[in-house]
């Protein structure tokens, strides 16, 4: 919307416009886009670009535009224990007997640290450290810790959890992270003295630049498989191996980005990470040649994103608009 | 039935009875005998006795006639975590954001060391060590472990678990065990990226003679309570709290049964534990004036008990039939 209210600003007065835009509306993302690659391959003379704008980021704050240049990537796997072929009474077997869940429990429990950590081996190898120019836009970006727990809807005696020696923007778009998403086992309300023969959970590991995705999710299933608990029986079910993505966001596009977010918004532009996957975003580059691509979308914090209610805050909307005009204006090639 | 075909045997030869019999069918046991204590209180008078049979338990073995002088008590708790008030997008708040399961799964894998002990502090306390006739007793006991293992229906690779410097026998009669039940969680199938706020655990640890099921409930609960990861709201609701029961099975009552049983089964009989409960033999002895309780049940390892085709194997019902004859000839009081 922002960038056609910005096209339709040009013909309204100019009577025409200063490039030649295409449009490509992806309805698919959330679930995968499966059918993306092939259309743009198919349709590659028609969608050629110089440079990709792309609007499904957020800004840092309300007011404050924000030129996206890093994405998380995702590996996930699904792990399986057994210990027994039936269910049995932990009174009659109970100790010399594991039970599925406690060893499950423990293989789950490797994964990570004390230290907030992800203890499999190798995981972090290609991971380059935040240094220079990155490090000090980052260390600059605006950071409150209570907004940050209240946002997340976090419990009063919550505290920030992960690697204490890496700031909070640099563990959520810079560091891998780690959680366990679902078990399933018998239901606490229907549970009877019996030793549980059987359990499952899902795991998935935020990945960053720098980390192959398909080594990385390989590592996460050799760990889970390794060394089970008194000998259980551990299947692994490898899921997704998505990548990260990242560029150094400098040269014309990027500074004509900056220029047209900062007359928008009257204030300096932050570049920021995001650490979600647009899984699209490296293919679609990659297609053209490997084009700059322009995160700079208009979600903010309260935007309730992907959740019930999404807002949509007009303040911003309108300064949207404005950089968009002046990103038309911007001759990038 | 065994001691019903005892007496008709009697009735049917010398037309009287040695002993005064009385019986307390208990149809309530499996959901915790809630009315037993209140039936035994009113009906006191008509149900004293000065020994009291009970045929609920197991053989070590087919054909091998066994005595049953302790049983394990139980206590439980259910275990809540919440980190957050919502689930939220696991790539834009992963790492410094725990999820439920990740921290529940922190608490659960404290609860048992690396070498199968139970670490909540002091558990153990008031455990006496299997000494001396007990030890030798327990150590002359038949026992293969892939007897055991083919038994319990554990999968090819499993090895036995539990406190390694116990033997098995040991460490299902007179060691507590800890086993997970059931987790509350998202299902495997169902999950999205997302960051789980909340999650539930039931826990049970098998306790032994010499501790006390209320401090040993109260413990375990402290323990699930203590050091939440990440200061996770952590609530816990406490269960069960049941008994565990021992005799030194010496003086006349033991004496005689065992006679009985080595003159019906044709061999000495055994000396051994159970791992499960049966709530009402330490109340029912005490209500008696702390009587001798005798259990001699004819539950075989292949009898499925609480299974699916539950069996009786007959050459043993034969063999307590005959011991349960011999029993009602001994001169006990």
């Amino acid at each position: 919307l922002m960038h056609l209210f910005a096209l339709e600003a040009y013909l309204k007065t100019s009577g025409k416009l200063p490039v030649n835009v295409r449009f490509l509306i992806e309805g698919e993302e959330e679930t995968g886009s499966e059918h993306l690659g092939e259309f743009v391959r198919r349709y590659k003379d028609r969608l050629k670009a110089d440079v990709m704008v792309l609007t499904d980021t957020a800004n840092l704050d309300l007011g404050l535009p924000s030129l996206t240049y890093r994405l998380r990537g995702l590996v996930d796997a699904i792990v399986e224990v057994r210990t027994l072929d039936h269910p049995v009474h932990s009174g009659m077997w109970g100790g010399p007997t594991l039970d599925a869940l406690s060893a499950l429990n423990k293989i789950l429990a490797r994964l990570t640290t004390a230290d907030g950590k992800i203890a499999i081996p190798d995981f972090y190898e290609g991971i380059q450290p935040v240094v220079g120019l990155e490090k000090e836009r980052l260390r600059a970006l605006p950071f409150e810790e209570k907004k940050f727990l209240k946002e997340v809807g976090a419990v009063e005696s919550l505290q920030l959890a992960g690697e204490r020696d890496f700031s909070v923007y640099e563990r959520i778009w810079c560091r891998p992270a780690c959680a366990i998403l679902g078990i399933d086992a018998p239901q606490v309300a229907k549970t009877s003295n019996q030793i549980v023969e059987w359990a499952r959970a899902k795991v998935s590991i935020r990945i960053v630049s720098g980390m192959d995705p398909e080594k990385s999710r390989q590592r996460l299933c050799d760990f889970l498989k390794q060394d089970p608990p008194c000998g259980a029986q551990v299947t692994v079910k490898p899921g997704t191996a998505g990548r990260p993505w990242k560029v150094d966001p400098v040269g014309p596009a990027y500074e004509a980005a900056a220029r047209a977010l900062k007359k928008g918004f009257g204030r300096d532009a932050v570049f920021i990470g995001c650490g979600g996957s647009i899984p699209f975003v490296e293919p679609l580059t990659h297609e053209f040649g490997g084009i700059p691509a322009l995160l700079i979308g208009l979600e903010d914090p309260f935007c309730n994103a992907h959740g019930e209610n999404e807002s949509l805050y007009l303040p911003d909307w309108q300064k949207g608009m404005e950089s968009a005009v002046w990103l038309f204006s911007e001759r990038i090639v």
